[in-house]
């Protein structure tokens, strides 16, 4: 299935299973005038109208649709590793053509398919796939935003006109930031379901927002949000009901439905369950915000790699200058974002395969704690890790990074909302933990869990402790070293924290948000380092899986990186806690400075390895020259050392 | 003096002497229609239209005119002070119109008052200060923009026609990013002076752009950069010369002149010295980034730390939600910054004193090397602090804060430029080195140098080294303790800097380029522990200087936070070298989360006291309602605890 792409085979290996369909989609993007280098004049309008154009291309391509209509299917093998691998390449063309097909086919899109009954999703879903409408997915308000659980929008039952009647009953329970809301044909609404006065919890529903005319259905207002950092492509907007009826069919109804004469039935009897099972099929979409942050972070790095391989300044007296990427500080701040970049493809592949898994086996995503933890921590890390790494690209790249020709500025602002929206990063390291803890018990307050951690606490602490604490020093290079240092570190805290929270909810009877709010640095701190550790080792697997010895160890090197790089940022907790004396410390230091620069040639290959045609990458600093910009070209560099291979995508 | 501004004490102390003519020009503003808060929908011409209006406001007025007029005077008191102080007041309004009175007034205008005659300043910058024309400053080209002293433009003495011949003679001599290069009508540009075919090395000349009607002078080509990440109201572009003739008078002539038949004089022998001086005179200017920096900060924790007073999510079960500054990892971001804003705002009006001092002594500020590194440090440092302030602003304002009606985005790119122009903060931070380094000797490559490097390496380290380890562990939260710690790390990096440039320059013969890169991080961390120590030294001596014992008492639990914050930060370090045991590191910890609990309500006090008038604020999250956003209207909190002190301008 691989053997069409005709390039290096580590830019295959990095590509991963699907990429035909990728390098289909970068074709078709190639050839499309859409997606040339856009100029910065266009009013709002105009760019969300382009984006708008844009998406209706991706979604009318035979192979997009194909494979969109798989949606509806139950069990589809591989969906989810299919579609994130065309999430990227979309995004890497425009980030907000690919949020907006998020919002559209992942989160409308999810809602129906895993929400929704199969007619439901013939009713609802299909004719996306044949672009007679497009929806939007109405959960956040004003009030909630990460605490979704409290939204307030209602959707009571009436058994005469057998109807829902949805509504707004305050300002707070407007929703908000809806993205596509002023496109948008329909909504999948969150709202409290209200039969016979009853509450059962938040629901799904489908809402007419306006029809194909653009006529609004009645008692549906719509709020241009207009301007925002970036994202301007997607048209974001307040959804308001004031009493807006529909159909008793338009609930969602595969974890709870209401009978016409207004009974309520559910195979989930607990409301928290029910609403957790509900949020837990919309994970897929919350793993699409990693590759999108991805592919802003690996456009970031060819940029800045290119460019510092080009550039020069400064250097010995009466010399030629060197190149900037020959400066200490240079190498030392883009190479271990280049080694987060790898490590993330693997570990989102990972994460990916494993979600299709459970899907295609029909397990249910809720009791998937560990996926939970990781895909929630993913979003969080690598959300951040793309914004530490556009800011260093952009500092890398000094006034010309700056400048919108160069494509990072864009990068920066269309990027910088996914640290806090589908679930702010913070909230979703409090998920991670919460996963964490509660793969042992179902209920994270009952006393069987803090039986179970007073246990935790007291037992085997010292053995875990001491275990690896016998290393020679001459073992702070070897990735064994590594993997042990960053599964320790989660180790100890996951336990030092079950005994906090212990000992002040169990013995000091403190309020339990109280006693968790005063230990949230300690969590994050958990989470972060439960996340640290699966890239790692997701990374060192994907090294050992690597077929072609060159790759392995060119791999080898990014993955010795990445892993040096976690512990380096983490050394005063390992010094801390005795893992690390002063002088190995010292050592890690000395370590990375030594990786990154080993690693500051390679880096052309492997950014050239992300194959990403120039069309994509557009920037002048980069090589890829633009006419309005002709003061900003520099020729992309050549590797040294590697004879270029045949790169069919590299013209285009 | 300071009588006049009726508002609260701490709120004077924070705005210092010259709170009179920042009032005055608040006052301004504020009853301006032109900084009415403006549409995000005008094209990048409307933008720079705009721009320049509001700077001709500014210019206009009758104290700013008064005020630019003792610009032309030699050794006036205190002018760099009073310019600081509006400089921040205007940026607070608009960064773009301060970024451009900063190009007007303090670099074209700066060149001219500190490296032109008497003559030459009346003919040239005075009618600046009446608004008959405005300039413009051409030093950065395209091969050389960190690396200045490599500039490639040329001007070439002609002594038949008593001209110079002002010529770009190759791609990379191009003139890039200059400020005001579409509207201005005249630049200082730095040329290499070529005389009787003997280069003299960079000088600096006025040469006519295009006059009051636009017509570009003969030779002269203007580029439009046009679209940037911000500071969109800045006009940038590419100046190109084609043989361009000026007249002899044009070379500002206070470091070097040319006599009518080709003579050339000046008081400096040495060429690197007199470019040198050159530079150094354009200092002030390097310090009006740093006050720009502050006032976007500022901006930006007003709007957080209101915002996070009154928005509320999650909470104790069954209980109203708590504000969102009550989340650990809410004030564990915010209050560091805070407290580093009020180190910063001591720190440079201290810089400025200095430099005040020395101006008006008539000193050389060259001769200066430790204001010439504190300079340069706090531009580097407070440009960083701004940008991960902002981002953490931004990230703590969730979705709100991505919208452009709440002011951060737009703060943020503005101000990202910062970091890498008028000196990339690596280059700054490298100049803070050689400053310290050669505070003791001329010419830091000598061997005399080399000679102290070798006794400093050798001599005093120890008793250095073990002199503040005796502390015992209550003392840690202790400001005598901080002020120790930070200082003691300055002194052993440099020390150890030292020791490692001698045995590779002097014993082990390497190239001292070479040398210098390989050191290139440890270089960049004693820079910034140097002004680390300079911020806490200040801030403590505010706090001791300060009168009014409540404040002093509140200035205090900041200071002390700094210190935590900056020792915090770099615990790592001081457990590598055994100043910090893991049990005192763990305390540091404690100590920063239990300070930052205890300011959270403080700050609102705070940030009230920065003095900011609503108009300038905007930011409907902030409690100032924007008609074309009501749904982001946020109510501001009161603080809880203080009742409120008149505050004349809190209704403009």
């Amino acid at each position: 299935m691989t053997g069409k792409c005709a390039r290096s085979s580590l830019s295959r290996y990095l590509d991963g299973e699907f990429c035909d369909i990728k390098d289909h989609l970068r074709q078709e993007i190639s050839q499309c005038d859409l997606f040339k280098s856009s100029s910065y004049d266009l009013t709002l309008d105009e760019t969300r109208d382009l984006t708008a154009e844009r998406l209706h291309f991706v979604l009318q391509l035979p192979e997009m649709r194909r494979h969109l209509k798989d949606q509806v299917k139950e069990r589809q093998k591989a969906f989810i590793s299919k579609s994130l691998g065309i999430a990227e390449v979309l995004c890497t063309a425009d980030i907000a053509t690919g949020v907006k097909m998020g919002v559209v086919c992942g989160l409308f899109g999810g809602a129906i398919t895993n929400l929704g009954s199969p007619e439901q999703k013939e009713k609802w879903y299909l004719p996306v796939t044949e672009l007679q409408f497009t929806g939007m997915f109405a959960m956040t308000e004003r009030g909630h935003g990460s605490n979704v659980r409290g939204i307030l929008t209602e959707a009571r039952y009436e058994p005469s006109s057998q109807e829902f009647v949805i509504h707004t009953p305050c300002e707070d329970a407007k929703k908000m930031y809806i993205g596509n809301a002023m496109k948008g044909n329909y909504a999948t609404v969150f709202a409290q379901l209200l039969v016979d006065g009853e509450s059962q919890g938040p629901h799904c529903f489908i809402v007419p927002i306006r029809d194909g005319e653009g006529v609004m259905y009645p008692g549906v207002t719509a709020i241009d949000m207009k301007h925002k950092e970036g994202l301007h492509g997607v048209d974001n907007g307040i959804l308001v009901f004031d009493n807006v009826r529909i159909p008793r069919e338009n609930l969602l109804s595969k974890f709870g439905s209401v009978s016409p004469d207004g009974k309520y039935h559910s195979p989930i009897q607990n409301k928290g369950k029910r609403f957790n099972a509900m949020l837990a099929a919309l994970t897929p979409t919350r793993l699409a915000l990693t590759v999108q942050a991805m592919a802003a972070m690996k456009l970031g790095l060819i940029i800045a790699v290119r460019y510092s391989h080009s550039r020069r300044q400064f250097g010995p007296r009466d010399q030629e200058e060197v190149k900037i990427i020959e400066h200490q500080t240079q190498y030392l701040r883009l190479m271990p974002h280049l080694a987060a970049a790898l490590a993330l493809t693997f570990t989102t592949r990972f994460a990916a395969e494993m979600m299709d898994e459970a899907v295609h086996h029909g397990r249910d995503l809720l009791n998937s704690r560990s996926l939970q933890a990781l895909i929630a921590g993913l979003k969080a890390y690598s959300t951040w890790e793309n914004l530490a790494c556009l800011q260093d690209c952009r500092e890398c790249t000094g006034g010309m990074g700056f400048m919108m020709e160069n494509r990072i500025p864009a990068l920066k602002c269309d990027s910088d909302v996914f640290v806090t929206f589908e679930g702010d990063n913070v909230v979703m390291l409090q998920v991670v933990v919460r996963e964490l803890m509660t793969q042992y018990t179902k209920q994270f307050e009952s006393s069987a869990m803090f039986g179970l951690l007073k246990t935790w606490t007291s037992s085997a602490s010292d053995s875990l402790r001491t275990s690896f604490l016998g290393f020679s020093t001459d073992k702070v290079g070897n990735l064994a070293f590594l993997l042990k240092a960053v599964s320790y570190r989660e180790r100890v805290l996951q336990r030092s924290l079950a005994a906090r929270l212990y000992t002040k909810v169990e013995k000091n009877k403190n309020e339990f948000f109280g006693a968790w709010n005063s230990c949230l640095h300690h969590v994050t701190s958990l989470a972060l380092a439960h996340i640290h550790r699966v890239t790692l080792e997701q990374f060192a697997l994907a090294v050992q899986a690597c077929q072609v010895s060159a790759d392995q160890t060119l791999l080898t090197k990014f993955c010795l990186l990445h892993g040096t790089s976690l512990v380096y940022q983490e050394r005063a907790w390992y010094l801390e806690h005795s893992y690390l004396t002063p002088s190995t410390s010292k050592m890690i230091r000395t370590q990375l400075l030594e990786l990154c620069k080993s690693v500051k040639d390679d880096a052309l290959k492997v950014v050239s390895d992300f194959n990403i045609p120039s069309c994509c990458v557009q920037a002048p600093i980069a090589g890829v020259a633009n006419p309005r910009a002709e003061w900003a070209f520099y020729l992309a560099p050549e590797h040294p050392d590697q004879p270029q291979e045949p790169k069919t995508l590299s013209k285009l």
